[in-house]
């Protein structure tokens, strides 16, 4: 798969704007806009207070949440980590993961997730898993 | 590979201050410093004029950048493109690449590279090709 394919996601202001096709408004999957072999990011953008209606967690695939702008929080099965710019966390398969832009950031979060599970993403099975009763660690 | 763990790279103004252990400025190869399965990541920081000193090419990996401050350049084979933050461009195998920060940016680059190979990343064989005599686009 050889060539180069090129996006414009539009600055950290534009993030927050980004609408879905189902809806859901500030976080938008790169990899639904371009083709990529192995690789899936998403952008998210959310505002103090704000973040990941529900836990996910993933069964083959390892995320890299590199935190850009806002200072926010992940919960983590049972811990709760303080993230700000900078912060990058690897998650593993299996954990439970949850984040928020803190109500006191100084400024909205924006935060890029990468994804790859060892294959072709499209080949991969959807592996995530949700936990819509989970209660929110914070 | 479950489990999680976090590094803190700084924000975007520490970038440009990392030396890596052979004495590069402003390159950080994230999974040097943190333990990943699938997923590459390297911080880029240049400042006006400034970017990569020589064009490179993959076998196996692609790779994304995914532009995140002050305007740049792009060379892909015979093509050269204009970056600003939010561009992401998709790099397929054997696609000679090289970048920089534009000599007129208003602001020093960030960028970040994700690599994956669609396979466990030290597995993967030391798959870039570098060539030191192709003269820069711009």
């Amino acid at each position: 798969m050889s060539g180069y394919e090129i996006l414009e996601l539009g600055a950290f202001g534009a993030w927050s704007d980004y609408v879905s096709g189902s809806g859901t408004k500030g976080k938008r999957f790169v990899d639904h806009d371009m083709t990529t072999q192995y690789i899936g990011v998403s952008t998210n953008a959310a505002a103090p207070g704000e973040g990941a209606p529900f836990w996910h967690a993933h069964s083959q695939l390892e995320e890299l949440y590199i935190f850009l702008q806002g200072r926010g929080q992940m919960g983590l099965d049972d811990e709760v980590v303080d993230v700000e710019p900078g912060s990058v966390v690897r998650v593993g398969q299996g954990v439970w993961r949850i984040w928020r832009c803190a109500p006191d950031s100084p400024e909205d979060l924006r935060m890029l997730c990468v994804r790859a599970g060892g294959g072709v993403l499209a080949e991969l099975p959807r592996d995530s898993e949700r936990d819509m009763e989970r209660p929110k660690p914070w």
